[in-house]
């Protein structure tokens, strides 16, 4: 029996020294993003970074890691460019179920996310906006891809601040769901507001009626 | 005369250098979403990286890269999280004017940017037209910060794949611009639409005024 366990754990092994690997790229980009040490340490410090990433790539994927079954059953897509831990560009957004059948998520932006100087791109809060509204949808069990999103921009959000994302579910009708969600300041000023129309596959549903 | 412009040169010098460390992170960052090498490899490579971010902390900015008046006289943000070709984030996006009036750009998403398997993720277009839209607003002299944008995803949008965004205003009234753009493949087919309002600053239009 161990024998037969024993690849799975090692591939869990790998996965978590990966998502290691992820944040020390992430702590890295930060630094580059901010750095003030001069031309020749900087030059040196990309022959090193280039002879690392060579390393890395001896072995490489086409796609980064799949949206998968994870060993505990729940679904994860490590790769993923705005949640995956395996992903250096994910922030990554750590979403949790809300008590009010919506989800929430503890988020704080990084001066890597700077778009007007001092504050969070626009672009960027639009892409954390888009993530969380879809698992919204998910949580009301609707889960699809993005029909349309709309985004009105209330007030500046400030990185390295924790700030507050929400969104739930307000309507639902055949494959089409109707979400709101918000990035907001810990005592609820808005920042970021958002509506989305989400779309569940056909194929997606024909596939929940051939399991039930 | 030589030494007065010695410190600017050498100051150009320092973020040409930068720039090539943020493309070089850029291909670090899109090896490790791809990588396949062993865990001890990677537990190697992560102790490596985190002695080069303590070099490149050595001498640490508050804020990334400033908005600022470059040498020839044109707007730069190396820093800025979108088109900052000094921020490993950044794509980097690169804008030009377009014939038509509005702006244009060649862009081609990579397997960091990956959302629906094998797909781009929403957030990232998202993120890009936000961007994208705000340069269509200035290039019609109406520069601004987003009020609203709404994007309409049609297909799914394929990464290693080169793609043409446009932007281009469609209505200005006072203050407010309004601009439509969207992310295309190259025949033309396009993949998510988007439309925005933007809000020129009361400031800035005093500061236009004030210089006029």
């Amino acid at each position: 029996m161990k024998l037969d366990l024993a690849p799975t754990e090692d591939a869990e092994g790998r996965l978590a020294a990966l998502a290691v690997l992820a944040q020390q790229t992430r702590d890295l980009a930060d630094a580059v993003a901010l750095t003030d040490v001069a031309e020749d340490e900087l030059t040196a410090i990309t022959a090193d970074l280039a002879t690392l990433t060579e390393r890395l790539s001896a072995a490489r994927r086409q796609t980064p890691q799949p949206f998968e079954v994870a060993p505990d059953g729940t679904l994860r897509h490590l790769g993923n460019a705005v949640v995956g831990t395996c992903n250096p560009h994910a922030l990554p957004l750590t979403v949790e179920l809300d008590t009010d059948g919506g989800v929430r998520s503890e988020l704080t932006f990084r001066p890597l996310h700077e778009g007007p100087p001092g504050s969070v791109h626009g672009g960027v809060s639009a892409m954390i906006l888009d993530h969380l509204l879809g698992q919204g949808a998910a949580a009301a069990g609707s889960a699809g891809m993005t029909g349309t999103l709309t985004l009105r921009y209330l007030r500046p959000a400030p990185y390295n601040h924790p700030l507050v994302g929400t969104a739930r579910m307000s309507r639902t009708e055949g494959r089409k769901t109707w979400v709101d969600g918000r990035i907001a300041l810990q005592d609820g000023t808005p920042l970021v507001e958002a509506t989305g129309l989400f779309i569940t596959p056909s194929k997606w549903v024909d596939a929940v009626r051939g399991a039930g």
